[in-house]
Formats: structure tokens, C-alpha cells, sequence
């Protein structure tokens, strides 16, 4: 979802953009306009999430999934210096098997036993410290499942994939060697990645990658070594905009995802069992709230009865089944109100 | 450029899709409208460019920068057997070099020494036939050199960068056995980037590569292995569409394209010498025109000139020099035919 009034000013200058009269569609990535955007988009990252010094910007393609191979190769890593990962969830285990096809990968944890209902404790992950990075995926979307904010372990090549929970919350950047995510969920359109990547990290990639797989192409250039999306990086630096301008910052967007979560998850946690919550507390998405109904026919039905009232999107993940509500910095708080009064009336009906 | 029919569509939809209610910029790529987006776009492609059967048309991201390695490394190559390039100017430099540095390639042409301003004859570029593969360029945006129609040579596997003038004229999609194009000349916006593969070569791919440089990831999933740029493919879905209803084909289309070029390649040879082209006659491009005038000087005049009367866009890449009409599909004729007044106009003045 993409905030309404990003949608609004994307509309008014499609055809033709103000003092340019060029659409966003076709103008060049060369031009002045796009100097200023991409500009400015990565100012207001740096702002908005306050990168230190010693971090690049960098606008890629291909989402999360190229960056499972990218981050891969651009580590060196071998079989006495793997690449560690943290498995929270089905990303994690995607990002996980996509770097064990490429190298010498092991697994410091695998929630996989539990059905994905927690993160690990931060302590302990880093085996003897001679991994070549440590993996950990910010926010599991079909569990529902979100590493809490400081809660992260420390290690000294940190890897996040916060595809699904980027610009919810503050992040601290300076505890991560690379930070990437698809902008589909809170960021922008699909079709853009961001990558932010600590120096040392860029410094150490082997020479002989695919010109578009190695991180240095985008640092050298700008991220303009070739054609970048440039339409999806324009409507991406009118979200970073609005956060910063109209929202005021992250902590305050964070607040307001909280106040949405918690209306479901204190709902869930007060219906005497008739709605069970996935994921245990402290490990509970701020973006994804996940829980199950008594039986799968009542499953059923609930998410009929929603959709009769309009709150559809509700389904959980096939891989999964129940229910999930995806409530992303754009969903209103009104929206959460009416699924949770939803949600009241059909306990008291069924439970 | 894009159509303006294309650029209202857009922008009358951009809120709110007719039907479904919500923003092309965030419906899911699992949608039912997505689902039928991309099933049209390459059911248009497969009618507009006669595409046989045996062949998978995938949507991919990364322009064709990714594609010169995605092709290098897909198509198996080995010192008896590699990879062979013909370099008609700077992109097919550019695609020799990165395949060059992920493994064994040869030069077949390259027409360097004349500053690149002619196509080979078809004939003699396949070695003795053990190559792996021989890859053209269709058409040299820089340079303004454009393999004839039916022009190219024959090779078992012919691989081709058509980006700069996919969907300006027929392709004989059977004489290859991969044709790829970034969208953003005449196809749609930035971000998204075809491929037609024979199945053939999608067969012959080693295990082993980053999943998103596998051909066969975006075979075997529809292109939606992962979250595809959605709103690039539904504008290129636009675009085809307008092909397909309102201008009737890409014959009738190369018809168009091919007046408007030759109002200026007839002004530039009837100029006694005023304007000199810098492409021979055979090896032309339709879709950017390239000149030189007889002085440097009275290129930054014409250059100054010619922007005074709104005529923009036109100085020569920075490598090469001289004056640079592009006059993709979206330019109108009568936007040619103002260029062309306005050079008559000032070979009289200064001839």
C-alpha cells in the first residue's frame, strides 16, 4: 500500500512533470530532474533512518530475492568462514538455500521446529566469531514473525533483509554491515531495491562478478552505471518525503504501527483463546499479525464474513493457513479499528 | 518517449483501477488483474512479432546491462567454444566486455577502426561454426548504425540486444535464439527488460547460477518467481496494446518509422555535403539519427538554434560528437518534420 496522497501527487504530474513537461515514464535518468530525486531520495533515507558516515546508498533491482545471491557473492566466504544465517521464518530459509547453492553457508539457529513462532535470543549466534557474515531477516511476513527493535544480534558483518518492515521503525544502522530491501511493502512501487552497505563490506568483493551483482557498480556510479528504475525511485522519494515532512520521522511512523498492532494483538490475547496469536510475545510483527481460529471451518467462515464487510486480503499464507492482516505504514488506524471490531463481533457470535 | 493515449491511460487509472480499487503502483503480483496484465502483455508480444512456437518470452529487470552476463553465463562456453560478438558500436563493445570478463569470448567484426558506422555483411561472422553463441546489437543508439531488416547473419544460436529498437519494425524471432530489450526506448518505462528465449538455450543452462541471472527461474515461474516490477509491465502492457488496436502492427509501425527517418537522411544527402551522416547508406539507423556539420562551431550554433525553436535533445552522446536525432516509435512525424524545416532553415543561413 502506498500512502493516498503519494498516490494524488504521482497522478497530477504523470502525463507531465511541473517546470519539466516530461512524464515520469520517459524522462532520461540523465536529466537534472532525476539528479534532483535520486538526490534527494537518499538524503532522505540518510535523514530519515540516520545513516552514519561510512554507509553507500545504493538503488538496485531484482528485490530481496537477487540480493539473496548478491549479498552472497559480494562476501567472500569459505568453508572456514561461512556465511551464517538466522532462520526466522520462509524468507530467511529462501535467503538461506539461495547461498547455500552459492558457497559455504551453515545455519546458527532454524526456527523451523517451533512452526516459525519466534527469533532467537541475540546472544550466542555468532559461532566463534569467524563467520563471514551473520544473516537475519528483519520481519517474516507469512509467520508474522519480527525481530524487536534493538533486539538484533550484534556480530561484525550483520546482514538484514528488512524488505517487509523497512521505514516502519528506526533502524540502527551502524549495528549492520548491509541493510536491503525491496520497497514493495512501506517504500514504494515494486521494482526498486535499496541496498545500504557499510564500506568495508563493499571493499572486500572479489573481483569477476556480473557487472549488476556486484555492489561496487552501483557505488561507483551513483547507481546510474545503467538505466535504474527511474519511475519507482520517483515515487519512492515522494514516500521518504512525506515521512519526513508529514509523518515527522520514523519513531513517530513506529508509534503509530504499534498502536495498530496492539489493537489486534490485545484483541487476540483477550478472547479467552477463541483467537490464537503465532507468534509468541517479543517476537510479534508490527507489520503482519498472523493468528488461528479454533477449527478451519470457522477460519472459513471468518474470512467470508470479513470479506462481506469489506476487509478482504485477509488469508493467511497457503504455506501456512489462518488468518493474516498485512498492516503496512500506509493501512489506516481506522482500517485496524474495523477489522477488530469485526473481529469482536464474530468471537461473541461463534466463540 | 511513450505515447500520449498510453500516458493518459496511465494517469486516469494511477488512483484506482477500474473494477478493482486499488493502485497499479500496490496490487499484489499474485493478483487476478496482474494475472491478466502480464498474460496479455505477452500474448501481444507473441502476436505483434509472430514469436513461433518453442520459444518463452520472460520479463526480467536489470536492463540489458544484465543481460550481457545473464546471457554469458546461461549459454554454456568453454577456449574451443566461446562466446562470439559482432561490435557495431558502443553497446555491443559494452556486452563484449562484461562476457570477456566471465569467460572465454571472441571478437567476430568490430568496425572500431571506421568509427563505427557500418553493419558487416552477413556473411563470414559464424568462425567455423563451433561458437557458442554470436551476438549482435540491432541497433547502436550512439552511433546510429542499425542492422538492415532481414540484414543479420545466420547463426545456430543468434543472440541479440534489440533494446533501442524493440517494437519498431518486424523481427524475424526465428533466426534466433535470444533477442533481449530494456523497455525504456520504445517498449515502456524503465525497469523492465524482455527476453525471447528458444527453448533450446534455456535447456543448455548450467546449475549453479544466482537464480535471478537463470533464465530458467523466470520460465519456470511465469517471470513471477519473485515480485516482478508490476507497474513497468502493466505500462509496456499499454504500449503493446496500442500496437496491436490503434496503429495496426509492426509493419505499419516500421512504416511510420521509416518515413520519419528518411526525411532526414534525404535532407542530410541533398545538403551538398552541409550536414554529412555519419552511418552508411545500408546500415542506418531508424531510430537515431546521427550527423555531423561542418565545423564544431556550427554545431554548437545549430545546437543553440535549434533549442531557441524548442527542438531539444539533439547534441551527439559526449563520446562521439556532432548531433543525434532519436526519434523513437512515440516521436510524432510532425515532430520530425519541424527538425526538418528547422535544418533547411540553417543550412540556408550558414551553408
Amino acid at each position: 500500500m502506498l500512502p493516498t496522497a503519494v498516490l494524488d501527487e504521482a497522478r497530477r504530474d504523470l502525463v507531465s512533470l511541473p517546470g519539466v513537461g516530461i512524464s515520469p515514464l520517459e524522462i532520461s535518468h540523465r536529466s537534472d530532474w532525476f539528479d534532483r530525486v535520486i538526490g534527494e531520495a537518499e538524503a532522505d533515507l540518510r535523514a530519515l533512518l540516520a545513516i552514519p558516515d561510512g554507509y553507500r546508498v545504493l538503488f538496485t533491482q531484482g528485490g530481496a530475492t537477487m540480493q539473496f545471491s548478491m549479498l552472497a557473492l559480494n562476501v567472500p566466504r569459505s568453508t572456514n568462514r561461512p556465511g551464517a544465517y538466522v532462520v526466522t521464518g520462509a524468507w530467511g530459509a529462501k535467503a538461506y538455500a539461495e547461498a547455500a547453492r552459492l558457497g559455504p553457508t551453515v545455519v546458527r539457529w532454524d526456527g523451523r521446529d517451533d512452526g516459525y513462532i519466534r527469533v532467537p535470543d541475540g546472544g550466542g549466534l555468532t559461532g566463534d566469531g569467524t563467520d563471514a557474515y551473520l544473516h537475519i531477516t528483519a520481519n517474516e511476513t507469512i509467520q508474522g514473525v519480527e525481530w524487536p527493535s534493538g533486539g538484533e544480534p550484534d556480530a561484525p558483518a550483520l546482514i538484514c533483509d528488512t524488505s517487509s518492515d523497512f521505514l516502519s521503525r528506526p533502524i540502527q544502522v551502524g549495528r549492520y554491515g548491509l541493510l536491503y530491501a525491496g520497497a514493495q511493502k512501506n517504500a514504494g512501487p515494486a521494482g526498486v531495491t535499496v541496498a545500504i552497505v557499510r564500506e568495508d563490506i563493499l571493499a572486500q568483493a572479489p573481483d569477476g562478478l556480473p557487472l549488476m551483482l556486484d555492489y561496487r557498480t552501483y557505488a561507483d556510479h551513483g547507481s546510474l552505471y545503467n538505466t535504474p528504475p527511474v519511475f519507482a525511485i520517483y515515487v519512492l522519494s515522494l514516500v521518504t518525503r512525506r515521512l519526513r515532512e508529514e509523518v515527522g520521522g520514523l519513531a513517530e511512523q513506529a508509534t503509530r504501527n504499534r498502536a495498530k498492532a496492539e489493537l489486534l494483538y490485545d484483541l487476540i490475547d483477550g478472547s479467552e483463546g477463541f483467537y490464537r496469536g503465532h507468534a509468541v510475545t517479543g517476537s510479534r510483527s508490527l507489520m503482519n499479525v498472523t493468528w488461528r481460529l479454533p477449527t478451519e471451518d470457522l477460519e472459513g467462515r471468518f474470512l467470508d464474513a470479513a470479506a462481506a464487510e469489506g476487509l478482504v486480503e485477509l488469508r493467511g499464507h497457503r504455506s501456512v493457513g489462518g488468518i493474516r492482516a498485512s498492516i503496512y505504514n500506509a493501512m489506516p488506524l481506522e482500517g485496524v479499528q474495523a477489522l477488530a471490531a469485526f473481529m469482536r463481533g464474530f468471537a461473541d457470535r461463534n466463540g
